[in-house]
């Protein structure tokens, strides 16, 4: 049961970098709104803006050591995306394994359980993105898993799926479908633009959007 | 049932203003201790300190229609305040809404759900107050209503009435009573001032309210 | 029932102060992984890291009327620990509290309930581990007990026990352990330096550590 | 500021009962999908349906004096709705109160904090909708009010407002719509009626509410 | 986007009888500690230990449209799972909609949602397991989907998948694996009763299992 | 560091099944108000009432191990007592265990995390008081301790401390106390007694505490 599959599927490197760039926002919206984990998720600091590709762990409470195993499968460009099997707030991953995890390309962590070390973690300059901030140490005595699929804060992810984390929470998308997402939301950024423009200019979304007549129609009264 | 209430009396702007200098504590020390909003409302970042006149927004779970129908009620210092008919997270409120309440004079948003673009609205400059940050969508399918009274993490709020916000939280003053309440806040502000440099000194607050006396009258043993 | 012990013996100073020097996640490890208070326990501001005696505050709800008493116990070093006899989220503690705090040399305040005047208390560079910020005023009228063993935020505290605090949030050490679990926590920093240099360089946890074997007798499989 | 208000309008019994008769639910739906209290409110034993006149409390965190002073205001057929000035959930009220509740007629209790002596309360049948089960005991130490308007479980209630609460929680009917509302729900009981045998019968609720070409409009495919 | 897929695969129902006759505990076990739902997933009344095919809903917050469109796709022992596609706790069903789907031989309804009715439920003998019970009522004005992958209460759950629910709470069993993690499940329970009887007749599990030497082994002392 | 003590001391029977009868609400009182655990913690069942020496258990998250331990530990008319080292709501405790603990004498378990085969504890007539009902198993991998001081649920609780739980939740008396707590308890049981009388004839707690003149002398004011 416990295993780790090494070989994994990665998207474009340009493609994880477009949606980096477009932002959880944008590209949630662009998939359709879905692939969000739970805004519990947040992160250890401000502006960060990543995305990478997931290489996933299946771990038990309180029990970080297939963290040391994922961290051999990272290339350049991944994530470390972790689920505990149950519950659980323990401060699974420090400054040690974030020294090993950099020294391999990992872009940053996502984890539904504990984070410590945080200063640290923050002037190295790798991102977080967790339930907790909590000193509570792990153990190594139980087997997890690398690269199966999990439900990480409630969002379905397999190894290889991009996930995309900044200010306003973590996203995923699905590694096929990454090429077209990224065209959808940067097509939806161009269309923002000239929206923020009238906006900032005065102009109403009432009017921008033709809402009035539906709003009347549907019987909202003014007095 | 669904309606949008387009006069609504304000306070003086120069009240308002008078409260948000003295801050949300101040204030809800100087109305008697009342007024509060939930603890569970945190700023998206630090140091904003203001205050504005409800436009209030009552709007279904992920449903942000009303949010546009609001803004064309926005004058000049006025605050979006919106509580969702039930429980809801999703982000109503980004940055092209901000974009178009920034257009008004709008001061910022309170709100007893979700925001997203929260590094936009950092960089404009525009202050939220919200129980969560949290890229989740919404639709523009169900009415809601504006400018009613509504109960916003656990305060009762009507339109026009003032809105103190800052690092602590935010508190309501009802719009009758807003020059009063700046009245007495900012004698509280001076008395604080004289304890503040005696307690600096080293004067203890059991000397400067005279509580020994009191406290060893209701039974308070040292050892 | 309602008491103030006057004479409660302290650690050393140096080894307060190298407590503080090793942080939350070390000395916690370094003491067998005990001893730390909730995740709830927030910073109201990052980037304090200190250490200080406790003077313990039990306190009813809602009612602030002990920490005047407790403030008269403080010596320079202290730290303020409140725990609320129920569940509560009250600002107990604001600037002018701090103010007198800060004039009888106590480094902090680790409270189970609310804060208020944050922005103040920033400024002033006092830090607050706290479950709440929260302006709500407290009275003076119900008496609680100062430097009695408490618990506050899960964790068992006596006066004079050493606190130690920073972003990861807090841990109490007994003060009788203070020295020895100093010394391991010193001893554990040095052993992490070699382990970071190693993994900086690329070495993975699996080597260092030696783990390859032990996992794959307990039946861990690559796919 | 701390009253007791001892008039207070009440609706016609043969309403209240009525509402009780209805159910929480289908009073909700009645006035229009307001008034419901939070879903944390949950009675401490099951099948209770009952309604009342709101007799209401504004009470200190952790302090039941209030409560005392409240009972002389109720009649029969009344409710108790306590509120606290900030959240708690000590037990306010036992089987003592209860008694003395009881012997005035009163039906319930709606409390926004906790209960206590819940075996004793069960087999006295004296129902309450509570936040917790909690034998914390109070102080009567702090003044509140009495048949003020509150926020209870945010919800805004006045005096002599009728509460309905059963199983599904609690809902406040206005007292000057009570009637009204009344007229609604027992509708609204008739034509479920109707309803209800068509879907035992087995009619789908696509075909009795006619929504297969709306949802088609829409664009709901079938695979 | 939105779609319901009407042909699904299901278990035989032999299996997915004798999974429920194991209940959850057992399942959950006998397929390796997967599967559960969370544990906020309460039963409305106590004493239902029931399976059947999962007919998936994904919905908006706040709208049962899509129930009435799944309903029709019940078949006899199929159970209703509903996830709403943000956090919500609205009453998405109550007897009417019960009514309909008993008429089609749904067993029982699993929503990370609210629920309301309990009592007529609770009399229906119509068994629900949710996060919440709350009158709020919805609306039918947005589309959702039936029968598409969803996660509810962060399981990964398909159409024709096995959920098992009791008192212990909720748990899915892939279709595919059904019937061996019945063999499993039923191997597992013949061996417990083996072992419940020693166990009854006071012998330990410290015996039993053979534990006492593995524990001395790993340093544990007995003092 | 990780033990077990063997030998512990116990309160007398009489003094133990005393407290059980007075009640968690009384006992609470009768001690100055202190000892209660969290109200998180709630019976599986309603209508236990009992009393029992605590055997302490801390286990690590999501590991049962030391209960297996434990229970040889236990004598006729203990309890058991868990916390886990860090918050975890796992199944540490199901039929089998509870088959074992019964055969030694064991009335019941406290435990601040899960348990799971609740219908089953139930049958058998063994009340537990958890956070949590979950299935989710644990392993046996990592010791712990037993009988060791422990904070469970918020209370600090040593081997043989009397644990009182019922409806209400949990208790604990210091095993020295016990004897004094009890006399205090019947104390108050017995005044309570006339009381109740009184209050059910209808009499006023507002008379029958003299309120009147220390309310209206702090300020109430009737309207």
């Amino acid at each position: 049961m416990a295993k780790v599959v090494t070989r994994i599927e990665r998207a474009d490197a340009s493609v994880i970098d477009g949606l980096a760039s477009a932002g959880v926002a944008t590209v949630h919206e662009a998939q359709g709104r879905i692939g969000l984990l739970s805004s519990r998720m947040r992160p250890i600091y401000p502006g960060a803006r990543i995305a990478g590709s997931a290489v996933t762990i299946s771990a038990p409470p309180g029990d970080n050591w297939m963290v040391h195993v994922a961290i051999e499968q990272l290339q350049a460009g991944d994530m470390l995306v972790l689920a505990p099997t149950s519950p659980c707030e323990d401060g699974y991953f420090g400054d040690l394994l974030a020294t090993s995890a950099m020294a391999r390309g990992c872009r940053g962590l996502v984890i539904d359980a504990g984070v410590r070390d945080v200063r640290d973690l923050t002037q190295m300059g790798f991102p977080v993105w967790s339930k907790a901030v909590f000193a509570q140490g792990t153990v190594k005595a139980v087997l997890g898993s690398v690269n199966v699929p999990i439900v990480c804060a409630g969002a379905a992810i397999e190894a290889g799926d991009v996930i995309v984390a900044d200010d306003d929470g973590v996203c995923v998308v699905k590694r096929a479908d990454a090429a077209d997402v990224l065209k959808k939301a940067q097509a939806r950024e161009a269309a923002e633009e000239a929206k923020r423009q009238r906006l900032a200019a005065g102009d109403l979304g009432l009017d921008i959007y033709d809402m009035r007549g539906k709003l009347e129609a549907m019987g909202l009264k003014y007095e």
